[in-house]
């Protein structure tokens, strides 16, 4: 009687999502729907179908949880209503401005369908949200920072490979250790853009390419690079295979509070994630909240949810009683 | 309509409490309760009244929480569910082994009162607990660590003072840094009591105590020393009373674990805490729990809970829809 599970789109995500799932006894992964020839798909579970995404709503009663792996620009806006209306389902969604308007489309179709939707699940928003939120309510009054890195930013590595005359790039995103230092002695510190973080870029030219003139269109760049201290460095192709090819990230959130009736007493609350692959640590958060989606939704619930409207014990395969034993 | 609190017991904790319920302006302190004589006891807010224990039935409708500040070894085991009867509840019990018994006798009795008893709300247990809790749900395969300090450990304490010749004391638990330093590094140690937490004492003699005698005796107490490396320093009265005076504390929560097909990829999750006032810092918390005894009471939930069984949202002021704005 495991739980079971499909997957919609099939990236570094999907792929992460797979794998979790593996180690989760509980759960199965059943189908993966893909927008591209099915054929073309290969996926690594045995006797996992993979389908065309037009066919997912034959699967309405098969699947007790479905998983969007989709991106947040245009993916899963349109996509996480749609598919909540036929599934229980949970989705990365990570554009932090548009949480407050997906929440109410998705909201609005999962009690249409009577299912259970988790949206903006993964670290940032994610764990990283859950630890800003309990910080806050302990220390009511008191500082939040949040630092990331070092990891590779894929927009901002995008947006060097659009530049002409780059074959290639990958932008690491770094908090500077000083600031870090800083809020961890409690000095409460404000922070610039370019007191918080460094951007350094490894990036291939094409034949012919003036270096020069991409660095400085790089530094230049407004949003991405202007506001932060830049490095550029040049390397071969093979170098950026062999050197950048992984998908590290992680990052801190800190909170620096006091309490006492005369405010006499410092605490600092800090999380961090130092993790080799993004996509695949997303998908292991997901895959913890598609376990309590399937609950939730046992239980009669219906409608959007996130991480801060799920308790704890719904993301655990473990019994409360064990948990008590065990964890607590 | 603000939420009214009780506080029974008004020694280091129940001061945190009056302190933390200050610094939350949806909470009003309308009693504190004590064994002692009230006249005796003077507390720091205005306006709220000391009664006898005795008299704390009286307050069955006045009160929509009522905090227990007593100890885990004696007071709770009795106290939380004898007032659960009356009254929605929270403790700190922290005997972690008895957990699972204390459990069940509070979750009988808030049920037959038809309250909401929340118990070992604090940090460890409690926040530490949580973070474990979240990361063994994301990171099926790995291991965890937790690490104490530095800090003062008051039970510790407590046994120096007990010997003969020992008129005062104070005892700090400290992480070793090494390893704390190879967990980090994913090296997944094993490590023994001894590599993973020291003990320093500050002691001050009676008159003509024997130092030698004092110092073997603490450094061979079987559980409390023998299995560290214990340092002893001995002090004078006005030297502890100047410099260990504070209850600091403070820890981490280390859980390093693997994801990939080929478990090729680590990640690290690091919560820790880094308190000046362990009392206050574990009152503070438990304070945004006794919002949510509240608010789970109002939704007509009833009997025992654990932080595991409490959605984060529950501990906040602000409205699901602030905090998807704001924090998520």
């Amino acid at each position: 009687m495991s739980i079971r599970v499909g997957i919609i789109g099939y990236g570094n995500l999907g792929r992460g999502v797979e794998c979790a799932i593996c180690q989760n006894p509980d759960m199965e992964l059943k189908v993966v729907f893909t927008r591209r020839n099915p054929e073309q798909v290969k996926i690594l579970t045995e006797g996992t179908v993979v389908c065309r995404l037009e066919e997912a709503a034959a699967w309405k009663d098969k699947l007790d949880v479905v998983i969007l792996c989709g991106g947040s620009a245009t993916d899963l806006p349109m996509q996480t209503p749609e598919y909540a209306r036929l599934f229980n389902v949970v989705d990365s969604f990570d554009t932090h401005a548009r949480i407050p308007e997906h929440f109410a489309n998705v909201d609005a179709s999962a009690k249409e369908g009577g299912n259970v939707a988790i949206i903006s699940v993964g670290w940032d928003p994610g764990m990283f949200s859950l630890n800003r939120m309990y910080a806050n309510a302990i220390l009511p009054e008191g500082k939040d920072y949040t630092f990331w890195g070092r990891g590779v930013s894929q927009g901002h590595s995008d947006a060097i490979r659009r530049i002409a005359g780059v074959k290639d790039a990958k932008q690491y995103t770094i908090p500077v250790e000083s600031a870090l230092k800083a809020v961890r002695a409690g000095e409460n510190p404000e922070l610039t853009t370019r007191q918080k973080h460094t951007r350094e870029c490894f990036v291939v030219l094409e034949e012919g390419a003036d270096a020069a003139k991409v660095e400085a269109e790089i530094k230049n760049m407004p949003n991405y690079f202007s506001d932060y201290d830049t490095t550029v460095h040049f390397i071969s192709e093979e170098e950026l295979k062999r050197n950048h090819s992984r998908i590290p990230h992680g990052g801190f959130v800190l909170r620096s509070g006091v309490t006492g009736w005369e405010k006499e007493n410092s605490h600092l609350i800090e999380y961090s994630l130092k993790l080799d692959s993004n996509p695949e640590f997303t998908a292991s958060v997901i895959v913890a909240y598609a376990r309590a989606a399937y609950r939730l939704a046992s239980e009669g619930q219906t409608g959007c949810k996130t991480v801060f409207d799920i308790a704890p014990a719904y993301l655990s395969a473990k019994s409360g009683e064990e948990l008590r034993a065990s964890m607590l």
